[in-house]
């Protein structure tokens, strides 16, 4: 099981401090930049509001089992959180699309919560039918604790 | 970037041919066995509705950059489909949560669309303020295309 990168994510954001923790808690433009053997598989993207980003968080550290969340303040169960230190750290980010150009292989998106440089892996077509699921609950993020919309180093590689 | 199989898919699914094409056209029950190094990583997932698997779809073929997918009769460029074969084959499958058992490593699902066996690499908690966008455009699948809800061998490897 070994990937390679179809990509590259260009944002502003450079580490992990300081970035916001998903794209829906994000600002500004990014863009996804496909590499050549790949870029004919971006036909018809163009017509989907939105996408998922399959990305390898090459900045994370080794993962832990339990983690301290941005969104939290007590230790949680790693697989219950998005925390990027994971076994293998595959990150999923819905975003934005704002136009895309198989023969340059730019996708240009909304707000990312992806540091510049990281690999992409994957890109997909957000399908509501497949992927929305609005009201479902949510464990310990139900409880309110406190918590953080932007990242810190707690889960960055030294 | 190498990945590492945390856990396997137990479902009823042994082939495509027949397989729902994702969770929420499929029906029965399924699991998810997590092996015993990650098993502590399941605690307090049991709050959440919903999960993300995050798969290695190893039964799948080799990619072609065009695909005619499922819910189409139309060739389209490959990263605007969920189709199985991608230069990394990965599938993200947003299932039920039934129960958790950190202590025997079973996630005890609702439907899925995984095959029997299937590697997973990673597991994530579904939150509908991150993942749940209903409404947003779908693209050529807005068009009303022909199409099936289960698969046939097309993306299989021989």
């Amino acid at each position: 099981m070994i990937l390679i990168p179809i990509g590259r994510v260009r944002s502003r954001w450079r580490e992990q401090k300081g970035t916001p923790i998903q794209p829906s808690v994000s600002r500004g433009r990014a863009r996804v930049e496909i590499d050549p053997p790949y870029r004919e598989a971006l036909a018809d993207l163009d017509g989907f509001d939105r996408i998922w980003v399959v990305a390898w968080l090459d900045r994370a550290k080794g993962f832990e089992t339990k983690v301290v969340p941005y969104l939290d303040t007590e230790l949680r169960g790693l697989f219950s959180t998005r925390a990027p230190a994971r076994p293998n750290p595959i990150g999923i980010s819905c975003v934005v699309v704002s136009s895309v150009d198989p023969h340059s292989g730019i996708i240009q998106t909304g707000p990312t919560d992806l540091l510049d440089g990281t690999p992409v892996i994957d890109v997909k077509p957000y399908v509501p039918w497949f992927d929305a699921f609005p009201g479902t609950r949510t464990g310990w993020l139900d409880e309110g604790g406190e918590g953080r919309e932007s990242a810190d180093d707690r889960f960055e590689a030294p």
